[in-house]
């Protein structure tokens, strides 16, 4: 038997929202799992390149038992008092690697979900989005990628994860700009503080309510304040050359709602309110072009589903 | 001519919405402003004790120019190119001092509202807004003494205040809790530290969200997390002897949705529905006698609609 699941990229850590904030994005990794085969057969893990990603991109992803698809599974199955023996797990990627584009959460919450239908679905939602997150580490892409859509989520001290779906106005479009280079999560999180000024823990927290008030009433001017950021983007721009010009060039742009950092970088994510279209693009790209930096954009609307079973 | 106005008590602090949320209570001052009298007479200050104050506690209120009621006026007329020269101030106090309920809010929104009056309306709102909020030092009481209700609310740097208010489950009870002292809130700021750990500010922004979702889906389990805070009152609780117990003893007590410190304290809110009643009483009755500390309980519901000229 084997299951395949459909899983789309994400965004996390939006704006003032870090390690809360997530949206679902209609780019697709799939996780195939297969327990079939010949007993000894052990464990065997294939990545199968579709597109948007270079092969040599992928040969970093590891292809035994360390790969996080199998660590994920290997949980579940702890889970039930089993270890997994011969499984055959098939990764296909469409979702960018290494861009803060959740192309990690994506695999996992795919193989996981493939994995427990493979099982009899012995665990349920929260429990697959705990283990989710304790192999990704925090909940803010993992939990978009389960439903699709706008989330915010948080990993509470017993294990479990709290989220809830934030409903999304469709007249804000999203431009994804995509940059020709790999940031590593662990080099993007090891910049960030330990300690932070008590006014920009206040400065954040005060977005975050305006960010959730923002997305109930459709209100842009609202929005538009709750996309900033004191606690993660300004210790990160040293590793985004060209951020902060991007940043501070699209500030005034007639029709930008805000310009935030995709999960740990180096993508940005424009939130703009559908005109000028040209104009961002090129102020992005010369931004960009200053440091020898080419780059891919990408219009896509708000994945409402989240993951499927094909 | 004289221009009365009710405004309502406030606490501030809800949670963990330091220096953001706050809600207004049915407990009120009176202010009220006569530009009448006598060229030369000057500036004239009378405090008037109703109730929930003893003499004793007013005696501390400035009658002269360093009144922050005078002050908020002060500003008012120097924003329309004038200054006050001859002004009958009242303020009729029923709301308790220094227990951190609002009560200078309170009288410098009263002040401000009754003197734009006089003055035939020459600042908005918003203006209002920031006059008060420049010598309050933090907007999140001065937003619901105007507007009423539980409201969200910043200082901009740029001087504005931004402000929503949000929606109340009526279901949700209050119950204030207040202790027979006071406590100075530049003391009970005094004791915030510049810096805090990444995590609690992280914990916080997280809760702020929550407390937003929570009001508008009426979500219980989730308005439970939400009133948690690790900014302000893990410090403050050395401030207010018995704070600690009282919020541990009442985690688990059935009905307890949360249990916060009002603004700077030292008075306690209890968010309840409304069950357990005396029970609730009877824990934070024994927690402060330990600490020799008589309380007063007020059950009051939400005052909707905030200041009003009578």
């Amino acid at each position: 038997m084997k299951v395949s699941v459909k899983t789309p990229a994400t965004i996390a850590n939006l704006g003032c929202g870090f390690d809360s904030f997530g949206l679902a994005l209609p780019l697709y990794n799939v996780v195939s799992v297969e327990e079939t085969v010949l007993p000894g057969s052990g464990i065997e893990i294939n990545i199968i390149n579709e597109k948007n990603n270079t092969d040599n991109e992928l040969t970093d992803v590891a292809t035994d038992k360390t790969n996080i698809v199998y660590k994920a599974i290997e949980l579940l199955y702890n889970f039930i008092g089993q270890i997994p023996n011969e499984l055959k797990i098939t990764i296909k990627t469409q979702i960018p690697i290494g861009r803060g584009l959740g192309s990690s959460s994506s695999v996992i919450v795919g193989g996981l979900i493939a994995a427990n239908e493979l099982l009899g679905r012995p665990a349920d939602q929260k429990v697959l989005m705990s283990i989710a997150t304790e192999i990704e580490g925090h909940p803010d892409n993992i939990t978009p990628a389960f439903l699709g859509g706008v989330t915010m989520s948080s990993w509470e001290e017993d294990g479990s994860v709290i989220y809830r779906k934030l409903p999304w106005n469709d007249d804000w479009k999203l431009m994804v700009c995509i940059p020709d280079y790999e940031l590593n999560t662990e080099i993007s999180r090891s910049v960030l503080p330990k300690e932070v000024p008590m006014k920009d823990a206040v400065f954040n927290l005060k977005r975050s309510a305006m960010f959730v008030d923002a997305l109930y009433n459709k209100d842009e001017e609202l929005l538009k304040l709750a996309l900033k950021d004191k606690l993660h983007q300004p210790y990160r721009e040293k590793l985004v050359p060209g951020l902060s010009d991007i940043m501070n060039n699209l500030k005034h742009t007639n029709g930008v709602i805000g310009t935030v950092l995709c999960g740990a970088g180096p993508a940005v994510l424009i939130v703009y309110n559908g005109i000028n279209v040209s104009e961002i693009k090129e102020i992005v790209t010369n931004s960009w072009n200053y440091f020898n930096v080419k780059c891919n954009f990408m219009n896509l609307p708000i994945e409402k589903e989240g993951a499927s079973i094909l």
